[in-house]
């Protein structure tokens, strides 16, 4: 059987951005998924894709809940910098936030939010890189009706962010056909929190960003970028 | 526990829409889907949701392949109509269209699509209602790289469109909660091809709905609908 993957059709699927949590007010963390979706209407089931890299994915198998926080459109940066790019492990991503605990004390994240759910894990599957987990709806409370959701086309075209090494979508650079033959490209980093920008693993190279990028994880501005 | 579930919010979370279809060149069937979402990087492994009653439900599991077929915003109503509601069991849906067979010998609906792609089931979980099939990416290909794809938000409030009884986010007019106390509304009936628009049943009254809407299934005009 002759197999050709062209990774650019991949991004024509729609997703949208979401916070995942799971825990509980002791241990509490979260992380940035694009992949939340109903499975079913009656019950209302959800599934979300997790990586089992993420610390996240630990607290959703012991505790067995999970909550969504919908984003807005406008989201800043650094808020999905936070739960995108750094890890759990290492420090409290909840720390400082808007988070309500929900009924099954699960930690919701509010802030930037729209829409927020909470789910009981009927199920799980274990797919190698992932765990994708069903979860049952228990509570769905919207907060602003009026406010787009981010999409992640949204995210990738308009605020150029970038896809972390855990996300189901992320697709090495080296898989996209056109940029098969290119040179090595410049390497970057944070000068105030140390994120590596490495433009050979981006869609794009560090020089092309807009000039109102900033960086995903602390928020700082392009010129802070150090060449290395 | 106390359960308490705005069904408004989970309209915020975003999708795309599909032709979901399997089965071979002598039978071969297809649905409107909008859940299909990539669950891993390392393979390319996907999942789709489907009901149990769509025929295509029991081709997949007859064949263990399916294709989606990405649709572009400017899709007609009539081919979403086709796809969406009506089944499989009592016409062929892909005559006359314009249809690929994979590598897996899997029909794939190349009209109105901006990417296609080819699947073989590596799992399966019965949700109750609908199976949960996941796919291993055999074949991807971009078609169109400058359309952009029809969204399930878009569909809903711009096209005016209704999500059949069998979607996994189909949500009966009871549940959502604004509309508890509402009297019962009219019922229209297409002239052309039968097709009956409920007002009880849907976001929007027949009435309300915007002069250019056409019947989903043959494109009729919204003038052409008799009241029952």
């Amino acid at each position: 059987m002759s197999i050709m993957i062209d990774y650019k059709a991949l991004f024509k699927i729609t997703y949208g951005l979401y916070i995942v949590c799971s825990g509980d007010k002791t241990h509490g963390n979260g992380f940035i998924s694009n992949t939340v979706f109903q499975i079913t209407s009656e019950p209302p089931q959800f599934a979300a894709s997790c990586n089992k890299e993420n610390y996240t994915c630990e607290l959703i198998e012991k505790s067995g809940v999970f909550s969504v926080s919908i984003l807005q459109e406008d989201t800043q940066a650094d808020l999905i910098g936070r739960f995108g790019f750094r890890s759990g492990k290492d420090f409290d991503k909840l720390e400082s936030l808007n988070v309500k605990y929900g009924e099954t004390g699960v930690p919701i994240v509010q802030d930037a939010s729209i829409a927020i759910m909470e789910f009981k894990v009927v199920k799980s599957q274990d797919m190698g890189t992932h765990m994708l987990f069903i979860g049952e709806l228990v509570n769905a409370e919207l907060l602003d009706g009026e406010l787009e959701p981010l999409t992640y086309a949204f995210y990738r075209e308009v605020k150029k962010g970038l896809a972390p090494k855990n996300a189901p979508t992320y697709i090495d650079k080296s898989k996209l056909q056109d940029d098969a033959v290119e040179n090595i490209r410049s390497i970057y980093k944070c000068a105030a929190c140390g994120y590596i920008y490495d433009s050979n693993k981006e869609d794009i190279a560090f020089e092309d960003l807009p000039d109102d990028w900033t960086c995903p994880v602390c928020g700082s501005e392009k010129e802070d970028f150090i060449k290395i």
